[in-house]
């Protein structure tokens, strides 16, 4: 049960946003742009994963899985390989560019000042551009927003996995913003 | 210096919100609604002060100085006083609801799972309503996305500390969306 009385029962981050719609507007708007926008040079896939993996590292069981599992929705690729990632992405097939950038993301996560000069030396000649470095920043600060305030509240999440699996299609054909909360 | 060539050389969070004026836009929109909207029961002055405080914790100098004088601004109270909350809030004459919700802002900065049940009640005891308690829980993650964006970027803070003094009533005036970043 929640800290508080959100006054609805919905799972994960979406409680707190039916709770406070005028906070969630802007958040929303927020993820809409950085995780979808099609004027960026990462994919959808690319940007989810990099917000599954700072989740992860965050312990935020919602937010790992539902973007983990947009994440392989848009590589085309089961929940194992997304886990194997999270565990350790130096040991998969990831470009050196998203190697780099999950590295940054990772420091991010603890703190922004633990991005080191030679982390972004790194990225850009695995050929990262300023804006991916950006917008990977970014992404990762924005989800040790989200981590927190979905278990800053105590909310809950779903256990099986599967559940959030089957979420990914709709929720990357609906998008972020608009979306019916209640469905 | 900036990790990336921000194209600019405003201080702190101006500099990426310039060079990113597409996620810029739902951020100030983000924290207008959070530290200034008049339909709450915290002070602008409370809320600055939640902002300003997780700041500390993550010692990011640009945010904890501009929100802290911010918080100074609105108590009527000099920058002294402002450190002595940060340094230890709980020796000060903070209402205990401010200090029950600084105490959660603390647990939220360490992140989501570090909030304890006992801490909610302690807030609920002091008075603080479920809406207070979501939206210090909020501002307290909102700041550590805020904190990392800013270091995790690597961009410059002027040092003295009256800059941030001076600026206070200015952006106390003029709110936090649609402002001249250049001025």
């Amino acid at each position: 049960m929640a800290h508080i009385d959100l006054k609805n029962d919905l799972p994960g981050i979406r409680g707190p946003m039916a709770y406070s719609p005028e906070t969630a507007k802007p958040l929303n708007k927020l993820v809409e742009i950085l995780l979808r926008d099609d004027n960026n040079s990462l994919s959808r896939g690319e940007r989810e994963l990099i917000g599954a993996y700072v989740s992860y590292l965050n312990d935020c069981f919602f937010c790992q899985n539902i973007h983990g599992a947009l994440a392989g929705h848009y590589f085309g690729c089961d929940i194992q390989q997304i886990d194997a990632i999270k565990n350790n992405f130096l040991l998969t097939d990831l470009s050196d560019k998203m190697k780099s950038l999950l590295a940054i993301a990772a420091s991010v996560q603890k703190g922004g000042k633990h991005v080191r000069p030679e982390q972004i030396e790194a990225a850009k000649n695995a050929s990262a551009t300023d804006k991916e470095i950006h917008d990977t920043i970014l992404i990762a600060a924005a989800f040790c927003m989200f981590n927190r305030y979905v278990d800053g509240l105590g909310t809950w999440a779903p256990e099986d996995r599967q559940f959030y699996v089957d979420r990914a299609p709709h929720r990357a054909a609906e998008g972020y913003v608009d979306f019916d909360l209640y469905k």
